[in-house]
């Protein structure tokens, strides 16, 4: 077998069978296949796309390219959670301890973000002490014991994906759904999970700019969980604007808090409902959404949920008292609010932007070498259909800096205040088949 | 300016400015551009296509890339003609010297032969003592003297379209109708010319398998050296069974001697009559394609062609007594007949299967590496429309092999005898503006 031939087979608009895709991943995992035939396939998939069965290999290929997370000796159903990113996207901290709190087993391996603002790991790591990065045996011991583990991705989980990937960022092959789908699922599969839950992020502030676009990767993704034996389900939700009202590490710690206590932003919150729902549902803990939702509801107002969040800081070495007190990891030495220059209703937040305000702060990286600033951020007083008064403040900005009018004048660009506006609708479908 | 955004922009189907291709072509040949990221950039060429002016642009800045011949101390307009391949090609040996003798210059550099016979270069050293390696002075002095002279390409030629060429090989992206035309034009431009006449070969023994495309090619072409300021024009010929007779170094050296006395095959005398009007009309040695073509017959006639090419011959150190003896040549230790084993009309000669035959007696190269064997060969003695009795050789093998029972049997394969067929029209159509 001859890459350039299999290069041509595809570029002619063939599928590919599933040993012709084997041999691509092996071949290039191995360096038997170089960059530039790899980078000239890519190209050649942007364009003539795969068959679901053409996926799915390639999917099963790259998880199997490394290390494969052995759940077994975990009982019951294991459930994972994926987003394809956002901004101010707070529910994996407040996700993973509610729906164990009703005894879902989440064993959940999270990546570190690159861009806008920090990952999963990198808020986690806001909390002092809180370690991710734990030996399997211990991860699986957690989860048994507690329900509940995240930690950071094993160095060679799917390494096909990893230098596939860094591939694709130089050209210009990101945006290719089969690849897009392949990448994250590969890593879901070789984490171990039975059963994935996807949100898949639609706006300017995601990945996916449309919502065509997102249902096409949602469905991608659930028909190829399917074919690999994954229960899987997808919700494709809004990131147009930021979800909840907090951007940046510590800030969105306090608002997993606050929302474990009942007391978050309306939108997450519901969206916790939502992706909480359909993962106890999955695990078969509750028949409908509906009785789910209720022994969510049920374990956020006894405090159940919120106490195994302090638990899962107190295994993972966190210091649970900022469970109490969690104002005190605010430590930015500036907060500094933004007035809105006219009087209206706000129109527009745009979430990318938003984003990148934040990263400008310290809040994300822009190289996988920066390191983050947990104190930084921006905590939203007002969003999309609010009604606003000249002089009120529309944020306030968390910073380390007195001298941020470069990100005052992004904020400022990227929130429209007009005559009327409505809130977005927080989920555009549910794929599950 | 950054290559992966160049890669998307042409990906999405813009068109590149003139910055931004000379920053691909140079950084490319600088090595600052890798092979991957230019691989995925000539895959999105393939689906996306250029502009002429985009091709225009890159051929130049390929031609700009290394070494340009400066020919501006020949006197009058040099005319170069180039022909995208064939089976049993002899034309250029027979146009160099013809055209030189009615004071057309012909300075040519040609290339090496990959695949299946020689290239021009290969059948000139069928000729003992002949010298393709000679310096640019003496070239140009051999021009200036004697109006031809056919050198090897320049090892500093469009060094850009080399290293492209080498990795569109590997990557799938060799049929490309902007990398073609770019490639060829790029080493003409680079060679010097100021008139290129173009042989763009169609059929299964040719690089363009249809007419269709062959045109789209030779439209491009034509088009893009008009925009360099080239005189160019292009014959759409056909290449679905051998120009000629012969096929193999020393043959075709035969054959051009034969044709140049006047008794060479119908077809390759006809083409010959059609490029040489051509290139002498566009030197403006003549008014009109049949005035080119009655000085063109006398000077077959009369002999000035076929002293021509002895000159020729001697000039670059050949042995010119081989033009009274060209016999001489035919060297090859075995000459096998290959009977008919049906009566009938020859319906089809597959053009580049008896290419490969030719290869395999050792006429052509696999790889870059391969020495040729100058004496073997195939001499054809029935082509499409003749008729031909059981028994009755279609062809002399030139072998230096006894056992060449693939060859025989891959010839038979390739030769359809059946109840009727016609001779194919030599030229399909002529591109000039």
């Amino acid at each position: 077998m001859r890459m350039v031939d299999l290069i041509e087979k595809k570029r002619d608009g063939q599928a590919l069978t599933d040993e012709e895709i084997q041999f691509i991943v092996s071949g290039y995992t191995k360096g038997d296949i170089p960059d530039y035939q790899m980078s000239a396939f890519l190209m050649t998939v942007f364009y003539k796309d795969m068959m679901d069965e053409e996926i799915t290999t390639l999917t099963l290929a790259m998880a199997n390219s490394g290390e494969m997370i052995d759940l077994s000796s975990i009982q019951g159903i294991k459930v994972d959670k994926h987003s394809t990113g956002g901004v101010g996207d707070t529910t994996t901290l407040i996700l993973a301890p509610l729906v164990a709190s009703v005894g879902v087993s989440v064993a959940k391996m999270s990546g570190r973000g690159l861009g806008y603002t920090g990952g999963t790991l990198d808020k986690l790591e806001a909390i002092p002490g809180f370690h991710v990065e734990i030996p399997d045996e211990d991860f699986i011991r957690l989860v048994n014991e507690s329900h509940v583990a995240v930690i950071g991705q094993s160095g060679d989980l799917a390494p096909a994906d990893k230098k596939l990937y860094a591939l694709r960022d130089v050209t210009a092959t990101v945006n290719s759904i089969p690849l897009i789908a392949s990448s994250i699922m590969s890593k879901k599969i070789a984490a171990g999970a039975d059963t994935i839950v996807l949100d898949v992020t639609t706006g300017e502030g995601a990945f996916m700019k449309n919502i065509d676009e997102a249902r096409r990767l949602a469905e991608t993704m659930v028909r190829i969980g399917h074919l690999a034996n994954r229960q899987t389900m997808a919700v494709i939700s809004d990131m147009s604007q930021p979800l909840g009202e907090a951007i940046g590490n510590s800030l969105e710690v306090v608002e997993a808090i606050e929302t474990l206590r009942g007391k978050g932003p309306e939108d997450l919150m519901e969206m916790c409902y939502i992706l909480g729902s359909q993962m106890v549902v999955l695990a078969k803990k509750a028949d409908t959404l509906d009785e789910a939702r209720a022994m969510l509801k049920e374990a956020l107002e006894s405090g159940k949920a919120l106490d195994k969040f302090r638990e899962m800081i107190r295994n993972q070495g966190g210091e649970e008292s900022i469970i109490e007190a969690p104002e005190r990891l605010l430590t930015a030495k500036y907060q500094i609010e933004l007035p809105a220059k006219t009087a209206g209703v706000v129109q527009k937040i745009v979430a990318n932007e938003i984003g990148i305000a934040a990263m400008l702060l310290g809040a994300g990286r822009a190289t996988k070498e920066d390191s983050v600033d947990h104190a930084v951020g921006i905590k939203l007083h007002k969003k999309v259909g609010m009604p606003v008064k000249t002089g009120e403040s529309l944020l306030t900005i968390y910073s380390n800096s007195e001298s941020i009018e470069n990100v005052k004048e992004l904020l400022y660009k990227n929130i429209e205040i007009g005559s009327s506006g409505t809130e977005p609708e927080l989920i555009h479908d549910i794929i599950t088949a």
